[in-house]
């Protein structure tokens, strides 16, 4: 059953403030037998002072073993069940470069290549060619009109550019057209189901037009089109908790993130600091704060331990600038681990202290993997996070009578 | 969902190796209030050692305060939904005997019965007539012809034998021919859907032959038909894990459900020692070793405390064997609890370690059920632990970007 069945049903409105700050890929492993992990090693006495006043657990992303990406690790911290509401390839792309898809969109992730005489691919991602050589070819195939549709095209990085098509009868399901090889043609698009047919012709139309744009460049004389897909069907915060959420993040990706489930994207900060300013400007217009910090995680995937823990006692010191305020319910925790030692995301269980003043304490002194096995949340699905955080601010009534 | 949608994605091939080593039974529990389990109190150096380089926890065999059989204990370690994946009464028979079912096959429990002049039952069991007596009977009955149906007959234990039909068209949903009273004649067999009719025709026929060839013997002159069941149709290891899996199991019904997944029978152990000998000279030609050790459980089946700590030791001693391969994850489980207190299978959740490099060690020293409630893996359910081997193996991809 979706939680948000309940939800829906049971929440309250009241002016309890939730703030939920997710620090990226927060769990972490020591980096030799015995030793501490990264949240263990940084001095974090804010976090501990919390640690004494809250109760803490171990939160599985998605299930056990699982080590989700960014997008299935924020759908579970949201409360959307990630193995429901999955973001097609496109859609994530599209959402990552801070494009707000809308429903019926259909977004493609897109490869420069170069293309032979004979029309055989010769190099699938065109060099690697930089970004700023690509960038401006992007933008020119903006000159493509297809009657009826909206073209956005987008540069992202290198070969990569996204391609979203609007307009009314679209559906995602088509069959990328890089054959993921060279020496032979790209495919052409192709329909899976009846609902996508009008898509793959459009994004043939589109393919012609572009050939014939990119036909005399020498870097890159044509495209592939990747992982076509719409913008997942998702209920909003407030339809589904009575929450007016407004997301406080850095990196497109997570505004993006935050924006298909409905949150508003505050603010224009660059660092914690500038977050935390923005949340006390924003703190009497919105319910609850979605804070997303992303350097415990980016220092984990360099596989810098040290300063992945200088990072997370940064994350320490932003925690008086919350507790200023007085959140009726506020949440530390991360969307996955990011362990230094295995230099990307895991599936271990992300350590999570939520702190309320009925939150049943769970008389640890300090946060940390170690003492978050034996905390009072014990290990739960982060799909669950936000009922005990609705629950918490008094937000949540009685199920059944 | 299925996790199997997720593992056939995300598997990725490797040199890694995983070890399973199913203690059967393992979980216990103390003799008098105050006490240590069987397993605490064995002495187990060689697991003590894992425990501080890895992780526990208590498995769940199928959900809390379950108590399973052999099957769907095993089906949930091999990560198959043991509620979605039921083995038919017939087809565990079938594989408990070490017959290898396969797809479209129906197996059937058959019960010798002595009838009277009327045709009603008179013993439903033949007296429980004794092996001896009984297998020459259920060998007599291999004469049966039936046309474009291959039978097989085999003996199982006093009144009991199997029945297994081969061809096509075939399905289990025949109801059984055993009234469960005397007095009354036997059911005929009746088809339950219309995909059955075929099956229940042909156990008619069989019946017929059966009543005729068995009418003059004084013990048993005539059968019963029980828990008809086709093979359940079950993916591979390597179809669903991209493993290439070896079984060293002594017993057959082990041994039957390691095949239902597809697993290779490596190997003709008697002994633990003989099956670490299969096991090193097997290691270069598979991924999954599944080792099961048979005798914790039914030490305590016999409740014999002291006997099921004694095989506990056995499992112990056969570790280093194990560890001198260098396995790149270890995994010491049970399928289910069998405590000597309760002489048979109980719900408890299974004491069970996991060690690997990237396992993130929760600092015990010692393995037992007291210990795994604050291990690190949690208390989880037993079809999840087949996602963290992979995992912990290296032999997972992320899910979602």
């Amino acid at each position: 059953m979706d939680m948000h069945e309940l939800t829906r049903e049971l929440n309250i409105k009241s002016k309890a403030k939730i703030v939920m700050l997710v620090a990226d890929g927060l769990g972490g492993l020591p980096m030799e037998p015995g030793g501490k992990t990264e949240l263990e090693t940084a001095k974090t006495p804010n976090l501990d002072a919390l640690a004494k006043r809250g109760v803490q657990g171990l939160s599985i992303p998605v299930k056990p073993g699982i080590a989700p990406g960014s997008g299935p690790g924020h759908l579970g911290l949201f409360g959307y069940d990630p193995l429901k509401y999955q973001i097609g390839r496109g859609a994530l792309e599209a959402t990552g470069i801070g494009f707000a898809m809308q429903p019926g969109d259909v977004a493609i992730r897109c490869n420069f290549c170069t293309i032979d005489a004979t029309g055989n691919i010769s190099d699938r991602r065109a060099g690697r060619i930089s970004s700023e050589e690509s960038a401006p070819l992007a933008i020119s195939l903006r000159q493509i009109k297809i009657p009826g549709i909206t073209i956005f095209v987008e540069p992202v990085k290198e070969h990569r550019f996204v391609v979203v098509f609007r307009g009314p009868g679209l559906a995602g399901n088509v069959k990328d057209t890089d054959p993921q090889a060279t020496g032979v043609p790209p495919h052409d698009p192709v329909a899976e189901d009846e609902a996508s047919r009008k898509t793959a012709e459009v994004a043939k139309e589109f393919l012609k037009q572009a050939k014939e744009i990119l036909k005399n460049e020498k870097k890159a004389n044509f495209h592939t089109m990747r992982g076509f897909a719409s913008r997942p069907d998702m209920p909003s915060y407030e339809e589904v908790y009575g929450l007016k959420a407004a997301a406080i993040a850095v990196y497109p990706m997570y505004k993006g993130l935050a924006s298909l489930v409905g949150m508003d994207i505050v603010g224009k900060a660059t660092t914690l600091e500038e977050q935390m300013a923005t949340l006390k400007q924003a703190w009497d217009d919105y319910d609850f704060f979605f804070i997303h910090f992303k350097y415990t995680d980016s220092t984990g995937e360099d596989g810098n331990f040290a300063e992945k823990v200088k990072r997370t006692e940064e994350v320490d010191a932003a925690i008086p600038a919350i507790t200023a305020l007085g959140p009726d319910v506020l949440i530390v925790t991360g969307d996955h681990s990011t362990p230094a030692y295995m230099k990307g995301h895991s599936w271990h269980p992300v350590p999570t202290l939520l702190v309320s003043d009925c939150c049943r304490p769970d008389h640890h002194t300090s946060f940390g993997e170690t003492t978050a096995i034996t905390g009072g949340l014990g290990q739960f699905e982060a799909q669950y996070l936000m009922l005990l955080a609705l629950s918490n601010a008094g937000r949540m009534g009685k199920f059944g009578a």
